[in-house]
């Protein structure tokens, strides 16, 4: 009998040898439950039948079969050594006779651990082209906000990358936050996949004992928050293992939470997964390492960087550090070479939650000087380290100015504030921006790094001075889940903003210059990469939906098409400057430019 | 002490209480390893600390405390009460002390079962208003074609729906096929989230005994298939968890597999998955039944339908049957109301596995009569039962004339056939179909019901006399992997037979009446709910990614841009027939008609 080679989905496979036994069914022609018949110390197939005809009380003169539940004849040595502790085994006459009754054989079905592992894998495809490594950053950011939502000071959310060119396997990841943190029980919980809040046991039954949760609290808080703003971004239970298995193949998460004198450490790992699977050891086990901060006793000498982190926890009162490792070769060149894109993506998710309600307005504009502090304290930096520089590239992402959010903020001339209605799901704020064509271009920003909502140039338009259209093809709305970007739904318009089939009273393009921008609170789906909405377009697009303009977020009572065109001949005639060239006299010098 | 409540991600919740037993650490100034102090038969405070100082050698004079590793204090009955079996303790000088060494907890972080029974939630979402239902159903046909694939005869796939308007809770669906089945082994294996074919083990070591699985020989094969049409379409070991707890919440798989006496069943359901949370059982584990075929002793009488089901079984050689249950309402009266559609949708995805890499030709043009036998025995029908009506409506997929393949195939004037080698990726073919404009309107086919893909009338256009374009706005190519649709991929188009931008040789609307289809293997990616392609588009759009045109399977030497030309002039000279209507010149009764 083999000593469990089988360690998937075996739950006997951690039983010690002493223990073993099998099930056996006599099915000669019995109902008779099953017996349970250790197998300890028996090391022949002779040995074995020798116990199971003592057993069963089987006469020397009869003869019988042993089988798998196969109906695989267990006959010899090499067929017993091909049975595991706890197989279930039939008895029959001969192995061609029927089940003269039913036989229940335990069986247990662990999710494979590549549930974890390669949970991100697939589920962050590109979408035609793009890159989704800002969106796995982006479900660790979502958890570092949730975890700093009651800071009452700074909320410090560090990303940190570090290359070791002459030794890639060495290059790493770290996302720290100075939020909450999390108990032991809840770093527990951290690692159970789909253990999302709402399912989360109420600890401990009656007696809580200082281990309060906010989560729900903070879900159920139904208090009006700008543009649904309420850091309250997760969902599934599976965001950040997700994220962190789609970026490398092996986390350590750190943790202090607050008022707690320790530190918490887990480490989960591919690797280690695959040591267990050999060892036959339980898959889903493991240890959390409770410490004192910045004893890094357990790290080899030779990891300075992580040793750094370490020390680093004395001066922090409370944080999560997200370690990962084991990175993807072609993720880390695309985050070398393209910083600068993917922070910009990263500013463009979070626009709002950087800037604030209002966005990135261009502060000289509105008054002199920098912003003071910050939105809600949200402090977003990314630091980039080679090793052998000796100062990283930084980017803060309240520093970025030029994501698709900023551009459309600081391009537009006039803005159109509303609000949907929408039955059962609450409000979906929305806005729309008018981006004029000035004397010689259309001022809609285009992105050049999003090939997907880039706009064709229709050069062999009748009409077309200007070589690009405004917006072209490209969607109106883009749309916020409780204020991060949901990057892969579109919203393409709707009947009261949309270009007019019959009867212009202005001309076409001007609605080509129209971009927009929806906010919706978690009354409405996500997907559980939170790349698409799931149900949002639909529900707006029902008929109880209602919408309404809002003037100083006062509700106008006038119907809103008729609204919208006064805002869009207003913008027309107050902003669009278009000079048109025709009869050419002769060429005139002017002094007075 | 309690009987263990956490029962989520706890594996201490199997232990019988006479073995319950807790971790302790002493850490009030030593860094000894931890003790496992036995806790049965203790059932107060007092008790427990008397066995801990005794354990641990503590003098009547010395104090100290019991704390948890979050520093909760264990000190009365009542914060005694909450801890469980198996968890781990610290005995400290005082609370606030600082751990002097390391503790190391045991934790175990085994996936929620919402992984299984919310897989498919939030991953089968609604792409824009189109219901994702057929494709829920298309992961359990794509697991019968793959089941049926060596059969030698027919390979029939039956999807049966049940309505009793009395009682919808008894609602339920089935679907059947006549495959290989599974055996004990592989009905376990099915029901391990994420055990793809890839990663499943070499079952019993050396020793094989006739459980041959040809699923890996099959995945190697390597052999050219028309459109890549190889009902090899299992991939990641969840399309079918995930469609089933989509549909319903519970299922029971029933299969005997080729060549076996018995039946195999297994059940799976939230209402378990729930008990057995509440019960503190292994969540994953259950009970294979074996048993002959026919007996449904374990079946309530009053369950009639599942009865007939079981009663069918000692017809069939080998099958699978996958029933679910506790279905959505919303699901069931979709299914009820929109069969046509969905049916349709079906048929569209299946379109090749139904009709062959030819597809749905007008029969009565090509030969006379019905073609006599399905496309590699390929049998999929569709039956709809309501309880008190005696006949189902039944459906056969190879009926379906109107999905949206046979209309793209009926209304081509002339198609064009082309590959495209994609460096480390093997090849995609395709076909580009030319719909021409007859006499007053575009024949390119319109999609009704997925408004979606379904362009607007450009009724302001110059040009237009017809109230339709062609294609419209929508991409050019459908995409079909190992076969069948990925639904939600699109391929706009390729520079060769894009639009051109400048001097046109021919009407710009041409290029409208193009639609195209694209098959390939599992060189490419797709997301693991097959919805999408992962990596197609970009690796299309490869610079080393060759296209040449195919005529009569044979590649041409000349420039694919030039092929692709001639061959939509030629469409345009020899299809459309345009008549213009100008100068009116009064009106003619004609007698020749
Ligand atoms: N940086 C952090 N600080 C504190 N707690 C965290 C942090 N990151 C994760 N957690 C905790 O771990 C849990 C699991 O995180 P994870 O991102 O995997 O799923 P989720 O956030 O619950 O749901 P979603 O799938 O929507 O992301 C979180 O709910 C939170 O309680
Ligand atoms: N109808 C069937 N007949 C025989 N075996 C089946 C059938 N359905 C499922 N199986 C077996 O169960 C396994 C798991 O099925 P499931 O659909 O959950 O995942 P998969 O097909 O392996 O991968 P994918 O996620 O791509 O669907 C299959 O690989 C196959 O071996
Ligand atoms: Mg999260
Ligand atoms: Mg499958």
């Amino acid at each position: 009998m083999a000593t469990s080679r089988r360690s998937v989905g075996n739950t006997s496979a951690q039983l010690e040898d002493d223990d073993a036994f099998v099930y056996v069914f006599d099915r000669r022609d019995s109902d008779v439950p099953e017996i349970k018949i250790p197998t300890g110390g028996l090391f022949t197939y002779v040995d074995f039948k020798a116990r199971v005809r003592e057993a069963l009380g089987i006469k020397k003169s009869e003869s019988f079969v042993i089988a798998t539940t196969n109906r695989e004849e267990i006959k010899d040595d090499d067929s017993w050594d091909i049975i595991d502790k706890g197989d279930t085994l039939y008895i029959l006459r001969n192995i061609q006779q029927e089940l003269c009754a039913p036989a229940q054989q335990r069986v247990s079905y662990l999710p494979h651990y590549d549930t974890i592992v390669k949970g991100g894998m697939y589920e962050y495809y590109a979408s035609e082209g793009q890159n989704p490594l800002p969106y796995a950053f982006a479900e660790l950011i979502d958890n570092a906000l949730a975890a700093t939502s009651n800071n009452l000071g700074a909320r410090s959310i560090e990303i940190r990358l570090h290359f070791d060119d002459s030794n890639p396997s060495k290059n790493c990841v770290y996302v720290i936050d100075n939020g909450k943190g999390m108990t032991p029980r809840q770093l527990n919980n951290w690692a159970i996949y789909r253990l999302s809040k709402f399912i989360r046991k109420d600890k401990r039954g009656k007696v809580s004992v200082g281990e309060e949760d906010d989560d729900k609290k903070q879900a159920q808080s139904s208090a009006y928050t700008p543009l649904s703003l309420n850091s309250d971004i997760s969902y599934f239970g599976v965001g950040g293992k997700q994220a962190i298995f789609f970026i490398g193949n092996s986390t350590r998460m750190i943790t202090k939470p607050i008022e707690s004198k320790d530190v918490h450490e887990l480490t989960i790992s591919k690797e280690e997964f695959q040591m267990k699977e050999k060892n036959q050891e339980a898959i889903y086990s493991g240890y959390i390492r409770n410490r004192k901060p910045g004893d890094s006793s357990h790290i080899a000498a030779e990891d300075e960087i992580l040793g750094k982190v370490i020390e680093e926890e004395k001066e922090r009162e409370h944080f999560t550090v997200v370690e990962i490792h084991g990175i993807n070769q072609q993720h880390m060149s695309y985050l070398k070479l393209h910083m600068k894109q993917w922070t910009r993506q990263l500013a463009h998710i979070y626009h709002y939650y950087i800037h604030g309600p209002r966005g990135n307005i261009d502060v000289e504009e509105v008054n002199s000087g920098r912003i003071p502090s910050p939105f809600k304290n949200i402090d977003i930096e990314v630091k980039l380290f080679t090793k052998g520089h000796p100062h990283p590239r930084v980017v803060n992402l309240r520093d970025v100015d030029d994501d698709m959010q900023t551009q459309f903020l600081r391009t537009a001339a006039n803005t159109f504030e509303f609000k949907a209605s929408v039955e059962g799901s609450g409000v979906v704020e929305g806005v729309l921006r008018y981006h004029p064509f000035l004397y010689d271009r259309e001022t809609y920003p285009s992105d050049a790094n999003d090939p997907r909502i880039e706009p064709e140039a229709f050069d062999d338009h009748d009409y077309a001075i200007n070589d690009r259209p405004a917006r072209g093809r490209r969607p109106v709305f883009e749309c916020y889940w409780n204020g991060r970007l949901i990057p892969y739904t579109f919203v393409e318009n709707f009947d009261w903003c949309a270009e007019p089939k019959k009867s212009r009273t202005l001309p076409l393009e001007c609605y080509n210059r129209i971009s927009g921008v929806l906010f919706t609170n978690d009354h409405f789906q996500v997907s559980t990469n939170k790349l698409t909405f799931i149900d949002l377009e639909m529900r707006l697009r029902e008929k109880n939906t209602v919408y309404s303009h809002l003037v100083n977020g006062q509700e106008k009572r006038t119907a809103i098409d008729r609204e919208f065109l006064t805002w869009i001949k207003e913008c027309h005639d107050q902003s669009d400057k278009q000079i048109r060239f025709s009869h050419f006299k002769g060429v005139v010098t002017r002094h007075d430019l």
